[in-house]
């Protein structure tokens, strides 16, 4: 796993092992989805899909490696918007994750992620990891809002982050009502203030 | 079930039932505490507390009736303050929500409720009863604040409670890191603006 190992001696890239990785994801992730962590045993993931065990212990040596690789597939990839303008780039980031969280299969199955996080300290760790894209993306954008000085220097990014985030990932999981476009615009001024003179869309 | 149905008819007074219905009900805590839903099966409530199965479905017809049961016992009671001051009583209400957050039991048996609510639409219902108490008394607040003429008419309660919830959640199920008190007086003043002249503390 070195990374002067020259790319030609890994067999990850030998294409029928490929293909095998990519059918182990694939099972695990239809696991996930249809039935949470619960349901998903490498045994259930060889059985369907025909791949021996010993192969898949081989790629992923614990069931927390398989799940984190798995649901890693499913994190969306976060472009962080960077206009220069605080207010359009997060309302356009909140945006980009709200729908996110009512389409991808990534919001069905953190729950079960969550769950597991609270019994297990190895699936607690990719559970971290699993969330960090979405509060990264919101996390650089405050964090650059701050240098440039159009967010104050006591600005608490921590909080802030867990403001915006919170109360999507609320109407998602928790009231399950999802927040219309004019109420994440409402939540960026109560967050945020109103937008700066130049800075005013 | 029958409303006029007299007390003393009522299966449910006698000792040796209400002592099963208590039995019956800790274990199914214990192993929803221990497990997450995946580990509470009838099979499994009827082994532990030594009760039969036929005896657990007279009281709980389904497995849901059952979580649903148990897991009210776990909710806190949630005492609404009303000071008539706004900040004051959001910030004792969401004091108390994140020392339960951090303390409780059900806030450890609520991700597998979550997650089980992803697939099933009974578990879907007993869910949002569980989450019910939190923002309903965080509701009330705002409700009587802006008939008061503390918040603005035009004031989103559904957005703030989102808000106000959904960071503190956040910091329990999300980041992982449990908001301060100076935080928790933040996110108040961000959410609802400095108090009014006669609210100060």
């Amino acid at each position: 796993m070195s990374r002067s190992t020259p790319a030609t001696a890994d067999p990850r890239t030998d294409a029928r092992v490929l293909r095998s990785r990519a059918a182990i994801l694939q099972v695990t992730l239809d696991l996930l989805t249809e039935q949470g962590l619960g349901g998903m045993s490498i045994d259930e993931v060889a059985r369907r899909s025909g791949i021996a065990k010993t192969t898949i212990y081989r790629h992923w040596p614990t069931r927390s490696a398989l799940i984190l690789d798995a649901c890693a597939l499913l994190s969306a990839h976060m472009d962080v918007p960077a206009t220069g303008h605080l207010h359009e780039d997060i309302t356009a980031l909140l945006t980009s994750i709200a729908a996110q969280l009512q389409s991808s299969r990534w919001s069905s199955v953190l729950p079960s992620v969550m769950d597991a996080a609270e019994r297990d300290a190895d699936l607690a760790a990719v559970y971290s990891q699993l969330q960090h894209s979405h509060a990264q993306a919101v996390r650089m954008v405050l964090t650059d809002a701050r240098t440039r000085g159009a967010l104050p220097d006591a600005a608490d990014v921590d909080l802030l982050t867990a403001g915006l985030l919170g109360t999507l990932f609320y109407g998602r999981w928790f009231s399950r009502q999802a927040l219309s476009a004019s109420q994440i615009a409402q939540l960026v001024t109560i967050m945020l203030g109103p937008p700066a003179q130049d800075e005013q869309l």
